[in-house]
């Protein structure tokens, strides 16, 4: 299986930080499910799970999928329903690891990103050594939303990942930005 | 001035080919303005253009900038703030070359992109060593949006870009995260 195939990538909505650097669990924005399931299915990549523990998000985010899985979206536009076939809804990052397991009977390994540099942070063309160091080994890669991850999720995680820089001092990408470009610096080209 | 700051962008929204290839005036897309204005502050480009001959959708724009620029949201966010300043719309992709004709006293030369690959395409390295060849010249680069730009747009334009790749035979990217990738790719790093 390539490198590609092995990673799966995470959407948070719970547990992030707002504006105040309180825990909250954060809305489902309709084009963060477009746009990161498109680009998940161009790279290549193996589930794209949106993680809110919310009840009506839950729902709302299922009622998208199937619009454009078996509904009249189907047919609208096919391209849609390959990238929204990676799409999976879970109560929590541990409920999207233990579906990893299911499918490939392994606990995947935890990266996370954040806009801020980690002493411990691993780069891009690092970050692709660690994936054929471990042939068989799935990766889970979490994106928050909000203000971003909390401590604690960092602590989960097996490698941070380099933050992306764009030259200058300015460093607010939105997610579904920072997911295409994280995406084609890992297996683009 | 570096590369980046020559470079401009502007977002199409006419004359651009819907579903049935015929040429129409496409809707502005919220999410459109503040991610791809976040990914060209990032990068350091010169401005943004929204083009699009429909006054509604023109006022609706300005109205967005303006709560973000000068209004409630200027506080709020002032990173927000930073991206949108770059952020202006015009009529025509004719009123955007006359404003970067104002700026910088030269004729912007016109950089086109297009999922679908051209016989004539750059590579993105190769439209660096353009960029380093003619270091007075200022570029506008088009993206489509609906289902692209005209032929009319393409016979126009000094060069096209190659189309990203990510490997497999599905390229069907967000303009948003389509514009993200491309800005990465010349400037990142």
């Amino acid at each position: 299986m390539t490198a590609a195939a092995r990673l799966s990538i995470a959407l948070m909505h719970y547990p992030v930080l707002d504006k105040n650097r309180d825990v909250v669990a954060s809305a489902v924005t309709n084009l963060d499910i477009h746009d990161i399931a498109r680009s998940a299915r161009t790279f290549g990549l193996s589930r794209y799970y949106i993680v809110t523990p919310v009840q009506e998000q839950q729902k709302l985010v299922e009622k998208i999928r199937l619009h454009w899985i078996e509904g009249w979206g189907a047919t609208y536009n096919p391209k849609r329903k390959a990238a929204l076939e990676l799409l999976q809804t879970e109560n929590s990052l541990d409920d999207a690891l233990s579906d990893i397991e299911r499918r490939t009977g392994k606990r995947a390994k935890i990266i996370v990103t954040g806009a801020a540099g980690r002493a411990n942070s691993v780069s891009f063309s690092g970050m692709l050594e660690l994936f054929e160091a471990e042939p068989d080994q799935p990766f889970l890669l979490l994106l928050g939303t909000g203000w971003g991850l909390t401590e604690e999720i960092f602590d989960r995680s097996d490698y941070v990942l380099e933050p992306i820089s764009g030259g200058g001092d300015y460093n607010h990408l939105s997610v579904r930005s920072a997911a295409a470009i994280m995406l084609d610096r890992l297996f683009g080209r």
